[in-house]
């Protein structure tokens, strides 16, 4: 029986969304693991739009997390409303400054952050069943709600951001881009990824070995 | 040395825009080798957008190819009009509909397309110095633009899109969606990907040829 992975999408783009070599790469691991994917993303506004080629946020626009996360999944995308743990073996959340500012308001709030209520519900449904959280580059700051406190997880090495990790609960762990680090009592797997990755190997490295993981402990 | 690649974006999105997969795995095969990258996209609006949800277009919506292009890049693209052959050994154009609607009008002329002045001066380029060329998915569709007469492409096997391509002047070649066919008078390589592939494994594998043979002819 092939295992099935919900992947969490926070739009598409590294700035204001999900990152999206990441995704890609988290979904073509699960690929050729033979594993079944179903992505979900929340039904919401994104905080806001940046502008990737200015940094810049493009006053005024609006997009919906929901419909720009398609543009990753060719359309196949649900509602995260609509998912349910039941029908999974293991959740995967790729990075990218919308698991801060989507799934989460990290990137404004830091330490004091709160998590999107529907997607919290998920997370914690997959924690509390005892299956499997893969969470990639910055999606780890939302480790503490999802696996409570204590739980250990990669940030990358900026000492700001791993302070601010640590002062939501979590225990931050130093990890190399290409390592993964396993919470083995959480069944919760980090990598930093794009926190830290200079090229696409190094992330995608990372990644593979992040979804090797999730899939070994489903 | 590393050879030096141009790849050539139309947005971000298959939709509207450059195939995000296509692009990736495009990326990534060139930096797996070793290869240098700079990404350039035409600074124009999108011929539209489309919500990818839905599969509609989102009128009165206008987006801008360079800055969308500038989601799978994380930022580092630069306005093809700034492209110089000379700085390069060899371009590849990434499939999705932007290249069918941005790069060109394919997607409503048909065999009587356009190309976008910018991105045909470039590609014009490549071909007249001998410099190889790899065109992914749809991008085929401008062969003839760009390579001349009886040049040799894949598009998949959609009777009727090769039908339009022949009718360019092109000679659609079948191809398998793992596989990819070389013109070698014109050194133009080509892939179906997303025009057969039914997953994400399917269209990498066309994509991972089609790069080592772009390389090899550089």
């Amino acid at each position: 029986m092939s295992k099935k992975v919900a992947v969490v999408l926070s739009g598409s783009g590294v700035y204001d969304g999900s990152e999206i070599h990441e995704s890609v790469f988290t979904l073509l691991a699960l690929a050729e693991a033979g594993a079944e994917v179903q992505a979900f993303a929340p039904n919401c506004d994104q905080m806001h739009v940046v502008n990737h080629l200015t940094g810049e946020v493009a006053d005024g626009e609006t997009r919906n997390v929901l419909v720009e996360s398609a543009r990753i999944m060719r359309g196949n995308v649900l509602d995260i409303a609509q998912a349910n743990v039941e029908e999974f073996d293991a959740l995967i959340v790729p990075g990218g400054f919308g698991a801060a500012k989507n799934l989460s308001d990290f990137a404004v709030a830091g330490s004091g952050l709160t998590v999107n209520p529907d997607f919290l519900a998920l997370a914690k449904g997959f924690h509390d069943a005892g299956k499997p959280i893969g969470l990639i580059c910055i999606s780890p700051t939302m480790t503490v709600a999802i696996c409570g406190e204590g739980a250990e997880c990669t940030i990358g090495t900026d000492p700001e951001t791993a302070a601010a990790v640590n002062a939501t609960g979590a225990k931050h762990v130093d990890c190399e881009v290409t390592s993964f680090h396993v919470d083995e009592d959480k069944k919760l797997v980090t990598t930093p990824a794009y926190m830290l990755a200079s090229n696409m190997v190094e992330a995608k490295t990372g990644i593979d070995k992040l979804v090797s993981s999730v899939l070994s402990l489903a």
